[in-house]
């Protein structure tokens, strides 16, 4: 078995976890390898295991931070590797144990006791051609000056959905559903479902409403202003401008994010976790 | 090929569609039912086709009226009859032509050109047993005395998934989206999902969400209060009282709603039609 | 300086604290009224203290218990005198101080050290005749049968504000706005405000948006049903069933509500107890 | 009595009208200005007659064109003009009368048959000093990055009104809430209200809520972040980058906007038209 370790970079204590679950797998036989930028911010690893997150080749990785770590890593590595995610983070709705639990939840990988949660993304096509990193969370297009409305037409299986003017249009994941596009006015959704949810951002039209389809569906959004940019971003870390003409295309991804957990709990894990926002 | 009538009984232009119906039918040599209802209310039909829907055995039934003249239909028939709905409502979610396109209908029928449009229907079982017909929009628990709000718990499968104070919680298919659930604030949901909104209405707390489950969860509701009632209406047409310690149970029921289709659209057909409501 | 105390009846805590109050002012010198409800439920006052409320002619009434006892109070009396609240409710949006501050209050109270904050109470007329208890956070009009909806136009001075299908209708003062108006997806309003809310409650139009008018509208509502009747209650306390040709109207009461405040913030406290909510 | 004249430049046909307006007043012997930028688009206008609006002293501004056109106007004029807005835009809340019934509305402008409807406007302090043209819909408080919250804290009259991490705040005046306010799920607010609209924009927090407060009020705003620049924009047309320790403050302005009306009907005059947004 071979284990992949990052941590957020912004967080001492973070790294120094990251640090004794780099010694704790070493001594306990494992191979192991670290991920660059983490080293960058603590270089007591040996350098002979580091490695950037694009050439990883591990079984698990071990993330250490919030739900934007576990970002990072689902957008740079190449394989579907299941992550464990060590919360040190705010929320955390991906982390799956606390870190006083971290090498009980090592011990349990190792003696192969977790599930797998798998978890949909969505490939985003830019006129014809994949664009950025598969999304876990939600693509969002966005008007490119804030406050000035966009005007967007968007199509479910080449059938028009909705028309609006507005500041944007999220179109998420499950996983997603408890972020951008729960602000934006949409559902709580089951991880457990191929959906697709698709949001308006502060429309004009009152009966302009969040809508929750297929993930077969193929998503066609066309920015129907003449001169106005829109900005088109994926799980809040990719950009790009796009000019008015621009074709866009949302599908499910033939990739699936990877979760180690020890229960198959979803109520009240990820719905009590609403509340507790601020 | 066999065919039920059913119209609904306060408009005298779909009595008499109704009618015009059953003449081309009978006409054309097929077997045709009438629902007794109808009959009650138009008297023109031979009494000898006339038979309550809970005993049509049919191929297909016509449908003249409103989304409720077929929830009715629903309700009451024993056997997954496909429902070719002809609207004489006001928005008509559930039937597919107008009355003008009636007998071009009836043809593409009769030839076999048509596909049939399934979807989910909800089960309720209070204390451990079958209640009322099966839901094709919503299971509705509701404030016995308006005004009042009611003290709730809701599980899906066996988890706790909110604690609430409200008007009261729907619990919707697909099909029922467009209607008590949107009220509360849900979703539109593709009617091609195999899945369930869960919908608080007019919570206390504003972080009770809406939220989608997979159609195979099992959803039970607790009624809190140590005194106050709760009603518990399906589709809006069977209406329940249950005392304080009812265990309240909802699953996706085995038996399908089947509609009449000839196009297999999807949007703009539904998402329209929410703009035109008023 | 002449007092009148209120407990809420189903805490024996509230009773006995109402019980030391009385005490603590009569030993004071004071002349002291108890209510008569509270009596009941605790014998050991004085006979000839004991009034109903609606007989209350005191300086101040102090209040032990939640919101609704608060409401209760002022559907009673005659007068409007200032009420001190603590609290021995749940959250509390009415009282000013919480129990163990209780002979701090009376204190500053008895030196004259406090402010009156009023609030604006709305009065309903039925057919041209004063209905029911002025109401100090709303008047809500009700579908008659839970999830069957009523259909009403609104007037604000004459002229149609909005025409609804819905579960009901909402008409609430600033106090009332953190309330049963804020479920239904109205803003909080800012208790120094002369205005009303009127909300929708689930209507079916999602264009059907809450809407803040003078205090000095004239709001004219009808019931535009045949045969359905809807329910008109009065700060979730007063009820009466009202047949379709009903003409309901609401408008500023020339009463208001008094509360002794010895304090003039407003934020956060009152903006910081909605997230409290559960 | 002295006229001036502003047309929207970008349709022709606003501008065509623009200069019958002109032709009619100059023959019925008024003195007439017509702004610079609408004769840079028609040049059949007395080039004597012509002056910027920021130089523009008269009676009575006549304004073809949308509400857009209104803004500008307001913007630019220095003195409390009262506007007559003939509608060549979509919605047209601001605008008075339609094309068609131009000549007419002069008739009763001449013969001093209307009414002066005023509007408070919201004034901007950064760090202390005044920015930007005073108000007449709102401000928004917007994320410098589209799709990257921002954290914010709000107070009024110096009390800790809320904080949120949201993608921006709506602070909106009664004109304004049928605009941004009401996309961010702000109430309609009766334009005869002193008071101001304070709308969270996609807030993570589903407790944060939009609230009316006084007009009065001083509404001071808080970028908590380190780093990241927010966007102020006055009536989506003036806009500026603040830097995170910038103090932000709205008040009202001491200047009011002033409009022509012929009647005073509010509703359904301004409801209505929240039906008809696509």
């Amino acid at each position: 078995m071979k284990f992949g370790i990052v941590a957020r970079r912004d967080r001492m204590e973070a790294l120094k976890l990251a640090y004794r679950v780099y010694d704790f797998l070493k001594i306990s036989g494992f191979d192991v390898v670290v991920d660059e930028d983490t080293y960058k911010h603590l270089r007591e690893f040996n350098e002979e295991d580091v490695l950037p997150l694009e050439e990883f080749e591990v079984d698990v990785i071990v993330v250490i931070g919030g739900d934007g770590t576990i970002l990072r890593v689902e957008h740079k590595t190449k394989k579907e590797v299941p992550i464990l995610g060590i919360n040190m983070g705010t929320l955390g709705f991906l982390t799956e144990v606390e870190p006083h639990e971290t090498f009980f939840a090592l011990s349990r990988v190792i003696e192969g006791e977790y599930y797998i949660d798998e978890r949909i993304k969505l490939r985003t096509f830019i006129d014809g051609e994949q664009k950025g990193p598969d999304s876990l969370n939600e693509v969002a297009i966005l008007t490119g000056i804030p406050g000035k409305i966009i005007h967007l037409k968007y199509y479910v299986d080449g059938g028009l959905a909705d028309e609006i003017r507005a500041d944007g249009l999220i179109v998420s994941t499950p996983t997603g559903s408890t972020g951008y596009a729960m602000s934006a006015g949409g559902p709580f959704v089951d991880p457990r479902l191929e959906v697709i949810v698709i949001a308006p951002l502060a429309p004009i039209a009152l009966s302009s409403r969040p809508m929750v389809v297929p993930s077969s569906s193929v998503i066609d959004v066309r920015n129907l202003a003449m001169t106005r940019e829109v900005i088109l971003t994926i799980d809040g870390q990719f950009y790009t401008y796009l000019p008015p003409e621009t074709e866009i295309r949302i599908t499910k991804s033939p990739r699936k994010a990877k979760f180690v957990r020890f229960s198959k709990e979803i109520y009240p894990k990820y719905t009590m976790k609403l509340k507790g926002r601020f």
